[in-house]
């Protein structure tokens, strides 16, 4: 299981703020904090600034990088800069298994068509998102084919299936509540009908809720059984973190238990 | 999703003595704050000593049966004791879909025939352990084998499939880390290939770790995401409670997320 660290996201007005004034040592804590917490990579996204954003995420991605030693998602809407992120991403001798990564390209083909040459160029993985133009999906097996779509496309630019990561998006339960039904069954799908890998942000699922960590957390639960390989959290969350650990010990996935242990260990 | 309340169980110290000392208040309130916290039904056992447990199984269905209007689980290693449960329970006017149940029978042909008339005479439901003379099952498909075996012995005393809940029977993790998913192929495997219901208690799941709670609470959410029909559970854990409601909620099997939100309410 793959922790993908979500917090250096200027989404989120700290970090946008200390993006703003570029305050390196804020970052860098941040970054520090979540590799410390138990990711795998960090997710870097910093706003949607239309003047700025391909410097700062230039900025951002080697202020980071100063600080840790964990592959990046270079994480944009636009493919300059996603492409500024890579160019300036520094490779690292890891041996992990993780790569540097690409969030996100979706079906839609003028947008792959930008970013799927630069995921090949850099040797990248990248986040597919199961949609397009026409919007969301709603059922599993509407998910499967835009995923096979994908697919389709990746293989043009010579990106091979086991670098892409399916987020089949999870959808608020409280406005639409068969949906996460939906989403464990197109996890399970595409591994096996695409046997392709998945990933999922966690927090819409329990939009409008109360105890949303703890709604979070099930979900977790259940996609990890479903079989899902990485997942887009904040690894400081250690209720979230010691549900994930607890579900790779269940599923026979952490010898003797270690990764669990050692993270009730954080925990307390 | 069916709650049985586990705590009138005499293998829990205070409840042994509160029955050696016949004190119905403790006992009665034992059988309110489970039923209060959730419980759709509360099991019942008085130990195993065999000069009094059959006469303090009738004191104990009584007690509880003044106190509260859920139907009980008769809970006995020994055929004399549950038909004396039996004999005593006073049938409820409950339309709720729970019944009167016996826990439990396994696939060893003489036990089950000397419980199984009863259940059929009794007309109630029956926990049904997948294990044999021979011991505990390792693989889902010996699991389901034995639902089967037992299936076949309840029909040939018109105990009905529907009545029926077999328990897959899980072990701890940390001695035998593969029989998790064994246990959730065999919950999904029962009800699609044999089109019956299971149950589980959770807590031996967890045996020998640290954060048990959590550990038997990630384990449910997988469980009811596999089919889990029943467990077997302390209602008044309200971190087990919740983890069940958020895991109805997520699987559309709680309108409006009704009962997740009053599960959070109960819990501040």
């Amino acid at each position: 299981m793959i922790i993908i660290g979500e917090r250096i996201n200027a989404t989120r007005k700290n970090i946008r703020e200390a993006i703003e004034r570029k305050d390196a040592k804020f970052i860098q804590q941040e970054a520090l904090n979540q590799v410390n917490s138990g990711a795998d990579l960090l997710d870097v996204n910093c706003g949607m600034d239309i003047k700025s954003e391909s410097d700062n995420m230039e900025w951002l991605v080697k202020t980071v990088q100063e600080a840790v030693n964990v592959p990046l998602v270079i994480d944009s809407p636009s493919p300059e800069v996603i492409e500024r992120g890579l160019k300036t991403y520094r490779n690292l001798n890891s041996s992990a298994g993780c790569r540097l990564m690409v969030n996100s390209i979706t079906a839609d083909k003028e947008r792959a068509d930008k970013i799927l040459p630069l995921v090949k160029k850099y040797d990248a993985g990248v986040v597919a998102l199961t949609m397009d133009e026409a919007g969301m999906p709603k059922t599993a097996s509407e998910r499967v084919v835009l995923a096979g779509k994908i697919l389709k496309l990746s293989e043009q630019y010579g990106v091979r299936t086991e670098n892409i990561y399916f987020d089949p998006l999870v959808r608020p339960i409280s406005t639409e509540p068969e949906q996460v039904k939906e989403f464990l069954s197109a996890v399970k799908e595409i591994k096996i009908s695409l046997g392709a890998k998945t990933v999922c942000g966690l927090s819409n699922v329990s939009f409008g809720l109360p105890e949303r960590r703890l709604l979070n957390s099930t979900f977790l639960a259940m996609a990890i059984y479903a079989g899902l390989d990485a997942a887009i959290i904040d690894p400081t969350d250690s209720q979230m973190v010691l549900v994930l650990r607890a579900s790779e010990a269940l599923l026979a996935e952490d010898e003797y238990c270690m990764k669990y242990i050692a993270a009730c260990r954080n925990k307390s």
